[in-house]
């Protein structure tokens, strides 16, 4: 039984990881009758055909988004106020428009103050890893994963239904957040982690001669594995989330004081306490990813 | 064609995770005539013996270490003094002492100011996980790790060279520091990252109730992995290297600093550069991993 696909064209703006990940899983699921995707560079243009992620690529805004159903923000964040001033201007009447960032209050606030012709619901698919670029795009990278949505008393439910419908359509399980507390959760659960191993990466590795890496072990290496991420990207989720992030690294720096404090004072007791208490809180992690497929930022 | 065994009766003080490990290792590889299990209680003993870690296990020091030409060590290291200074008493002369602790000077050089009449050697094999207890035990743990020695002038020659032998049996790559190098180079690239996750996991565990885990990806997850290990092994770990860890701490909390400032000033080069540095070191560490296997803290 041939089913009519959800989208007539999806247009993705950022043929990166995430992008060409999206145009992959679309084109498989047949979930568009056509992808297009938008490069800002000759050369990613090229690289996304030739990995086929999509079934067209440009480097012209017009030629992208014209007779686009839905349009998929996938650039890094930094760009996304650029780009939707752009949309507003070109895209079709109707048109719906999305994104896959890590950051939302801001973006959906101006979004909506600017009253866009565009209907768009907000999205943040917990998906990716360190590496970045369409050659590591994989059509399962969203399967088995979260996909949040930021939905306001302003969206419109029809756009948010048919873009919920991609996500779980390519196998995620959708959760509704409001915009702010979409920033403040994933400011604690993502971004304060990227943050904590960037930082620890150069505590580390000031003391390091090349030849002393050979002593690292997994603790390392998975402590500091999400520091390899790409910095412009990472340097525009922090500022845009920067409020959050402020309030957050300040109250792992005050844990750090407490941990300190124990050293100075040989408290075995109260070190114990502290360390239990992660444990416990990481037992509590460990329940509910156990029966879950590792994928995700 | 058989060969002779390394050594004739081997005992293991703690038979953990370490502990259990190496007796599967020695006993599969027949690198002993009999391994020896000391257990401080009944359960741990019986448990020892279920999962066949060793060939005999015992309460009884005295009968543990009767006719031991090598006793290991594999306790949590808060409980080296109070054992190395009974093994003095009990053990028999010409028996070679080492131990699988993470910190190493404080307890060299206790040994050797308290001149005692067996030949001590300290190792640390880089192996082990968050997981503890001999029912995680695995004969192949040590397979493809680093293993440091840490002699100084007064180790016996004989004593190191059949020390290293055993463990380039079980499969490690062996490396040699000074006690005290060993302290600075592991409190860096082991200890550092497991305070941080401790309290990483502390600081994202505020913000969160039960079922906000489920927004969690993989950057959580393996930033905070380590956090999940046994609290009571790791508070002795921490106040046995405070001195270093104190240091490293320091300049962790200077490196969340810079960062912090970075967002205050939202000052996007000043970012750039700071998680550009973490991204090349990142690099770097991985670089040196690639072609290994994974295993080890």
């Amino acid at each position: 039984m041939k089913t009519r696909p959800l989208f007539g064209k999806v247009t993705i703006v950022g043929i990166g990881l995430l992008g060409g990940s999206l145009g992959l899983a679309i084109k498989k699921r047949r979930l568009a009758r056509e992808v297009w995707g938008l490069a800002r560079r000759e050369q990613s243009r090229k690289k996304a055909l030739k990995f086929k992620a999509v079934d067209q690529a440009t480097l012209d805004l017009a030629a992208a988004v014209e007779g686009a159903d839905l349009i998929v923000l996938a650039t890094p964040v930094g760009g996304f106020t650029q780009i939707l001033g752009a949309l507003s201007l070109v895209a079709p009447r109707g048109c719906l428009v999305t994104d896959v960032g890590s950051v939302k209050g801001a973006l959906v606030a101006q979004w909506e103050k600017a009253s866009h012709p565009l209907a768009f619901v907000g999205s943040h698919p917990m998906a990716g890893s360190e590496k970045s670029g369409v050659e590591e795009a994989r059509a399962d990278l969203f399967q088995g994963t979260t996909c949040i949505t930021t939905p306001t008393g302003r969206t419109s439910k029809d756009a948010l239904k048919k873009v919920e419908s991609l996500w779980r359509a390519l196998g995620c399980r959708v959760i509704r957040l409001a915009p702010l507390g979409h920033d403040k959760k994933i400011g604690l659960l993502s971004h304060l982690p990227h943050a904590a191993a960037f930082s620890l990466m150069r505590a580390v590795g000031r003391g390091m001669s090349a030849g002393d890496w050979r002593l690292a072990g997994n603790g390392l290496r998975d402590t500091t594995r999400i520091s390899g991420s790409d910095p412009a990207m990472w340097a525009d989720i922090f500022l845009a989330n920067r409020l959050e992030m402020k309030k957050d690294l300040e109250a792992f720096q005050n844990d750090l004081r407490v941990l300190l404090k124990c050293l100075s004072k040989n408290d075995r007791r109260g070190l114990l306490d502290f360390l239990g208490r992660s444990s416990r809180l990481r037992q509590a992690l460990s329940r509910w990813g156990a029966s879950k497929k590792r994928v995700g930022p």
